[in-house]
């Protein structure tokens, strides 16, 4: 699990060349979250060289690796998805086969592109409807049972003294920091360049978080609820 | 229940004056989608005249009312909204208190905003997956048992061929209006504006809505997750 | 000029009604800035009266009114405008004629909404380059000489240090205040409201706007080129 | 003049390695537009072999090569980009020194993405006129004199019937094709990703020219003033 694709390039091709290292039955799962077109780059090598390679992205976090509960986004033939299973239930409750080398990362980048769009769309419709006298918790359960529901409102509501146990019940410490959100919109950004598709969502998103992120020192280190804050005073 | 504030507070107030007119024992249940300010206008001048009056803007649909499950998202007294239950209830499943008059509008303008949000994200995630090669059914598995998941894409996948039943897989056709949807996001530019808020998602998807309406002279009359042609053909 | 539309209609119309004690010679000139559907209703009830009537929102700031150097747009019938000259080369240098009552609010609302647009544009396009190595002066005259010259680059640089004698080099003090462009991208969106007129650019520019307003407690006073410290620290 | 870094780079360094072939009393000048680091890689590799080299992306399109107009931005040392001044200006009327090596490209993709805001810009703005009941040449004229003045708008109306001898007069033949705007708008994406970079008009006329070109099968061979068309019928 390494931090970006320079560095897995440079571990599996370029600089450690561990594909020129490992035995020929080995089974390589590179859990590291990076842009598609490094995983299928590692893909390609390593299918040169008749070895086995997967990416698998993670999400999930240390509590959901400790729970067993993380899930595994995988891109490679279906068979070594299914040889990989061995080991990473012992890590994940889901392990999806996503598709060919390097699917792994785009199933990762348009979630977590999606995420960041319905945690920011949350915060605001929540927001426009104190503003407009409504009550956070009256409102956020209106939406829960209406067609408004989403992950972020069920699991992680952003707004302060609505959700128990949650990031933004304890000024928004612990949990999936905005740098975290800042480099998986990167990443998903990357895949709209490639493919030139228009996603004017999630580039929003991006452009928020990057904002966020720049109007305070510690904005960075919050968790990605936090964006909660940036569209108004809870005082 | 009548398709605008204008037309509601003619019938109340201005032209009909509906509220001079009735027994004071009457209980008037507004089930009209307008503005918060008509609403409370109007629930304003009923409190003048001693009389009780809430908003009760519905979301649901013509197969809600019909199944009785419509949910109806009320302003007003918590009394009245009580009283009205006992006739809501034969056609809602869900009746909601959202808070003072007016307040079921707001409620339901932050509701549907939220839902042009995480439809049009979801629509874009999905044309993102697949134009970097992801099949649009293996990503929509992905997605629901994870973080981005949402109501747009658990009960009305926009892409045509992932879900049955649903207006993608009838060409758009039947479901909520495009134009619907337009009116309901100028109601909740409407509560933006009359509060300052920043709505960054909220108007960019009121506007991709206008544009979307815009390029075809059929679309407005299209389900309104046909949103997802605007992102790409899928031949 | 009065500040917003019901306080013009109140004047006019409904409250001190001028329209029923003015002399029928009179021609009324009201520089207030607010919704074209006010300044229509005020033009159509001068009508009804037999008076003339025009609206003429002015921009230039308390420094264009000394220097008469005002721009007026008028709307309303041409004649009266053209009389309306006699009065209004005193305090301004240009005097357009926009079209009938209202157009002259829409004509201002259309002219600043494009000014947010690119003032914001060149504080993004400015800090991408300082981010990538460029030099902000250097920087600027490029774009000043090349395609993406505007009226804030040109006469109004918000990176500080850039040029002289504008807001950016003196804290973003003095100038026109962001609560003032706030009114006027709202007045924007009204009007795109009215017609359903897809405006993503300017919608976004107003919620930035907005939320940039609310970062801090003294943004809504600083001059609208502030918008740059949104973007980023120059320190 | 290469199509994409991918190319510059192979001719120069991986593939027919132009930089261990030339004399080592030449100027390399790159008139390529491609991202910054391809230029920077170029430029380094270069240095390495104490050979001369600029990056020089150029604007101004075919008519401003015959005429001699075009506008050089270059990247590389001081000293280097005066030498190629000898040259370039036979074609151009305007040679600029933006900073190091890579400074030409960024340069071009912040002025690029400035004129791709401002005309999106000026597109609304005419638009959301127009659906108000002002004529187009009449606003345009206003803006002109007014704070909204941009490039676009005084060069390149977009509006059909407006301006004569621009492509919004010939239905948007001939002049700079959506597809290239397209191209500088990923590099512009590109800088802003390299830099974590908050561009949020930029992403968003990124979407909406991506958006457009995907409309209609000829939209992406069109001159990039056809953004007025997407946003209404002018018939």
């Amino acid at each position: 699990m390494l931090p970006n694709g320079k560095i897995a390039e440079s571990l599996y091709i370029d600089g450690a060349a561990l594909l020129d290292k490992v035995e020929s039955s080995a089974l390589l799962i590179d859990c590291s979250t990076v842009a598609a077109a490094s995983s299928r780059r590692i893909g390609e090598a390593a299918k040169q060289r008749k070895l086995r390679a997967i990416d698998a992205p993670v999400s999930g976090g240390v509590a959901g690796a400790e729970a067993a509960t993380l899930a595994f986004m995988c891109g490679g033939e279906a068979a070594d998805v299914e040889a990989a299973k061995e080991v990473l239930t012992h890590m994940g409750a889901n392990i999806f086969h996503a598709g060919p080398s390097g699917a792994g990362q785009v199933a990762k980048a348009c979630n977590n592109m999606l995420l960041a769009i319905h945690m920011i769309g949350t915060a605001e419709a929540l927001q426009l409807g104190v503003d407009n006298g409504l009550d956070p918790k009256a409102l956020s359960e209106i939406m829960l049972k209406s067609s408004g529901c989403n992950w972020s409102l069920e699991k992680y509501n952003p707004y302060p003294g609505v959700m128990d146990g949650v990031p933004a019940s304890r000024d928004y410490s612990g949990g999936f920091m905005v740098k975290l959100m800042q480099k998986d919109l990167g990443l998903a950004m990357e895949a709209a360049l490639a493919s030139q598709s228009a996603t004017p969502m999630g580039g929003l998103a991006a452009a928020l978080y990057n904002l966020h992120a720049g109007q305070e020192d510690g904005n960075p280190d919050l968790d990605f609820s936090s964006i909660q804050r940036f569209f108004g005073e809870q005082s």
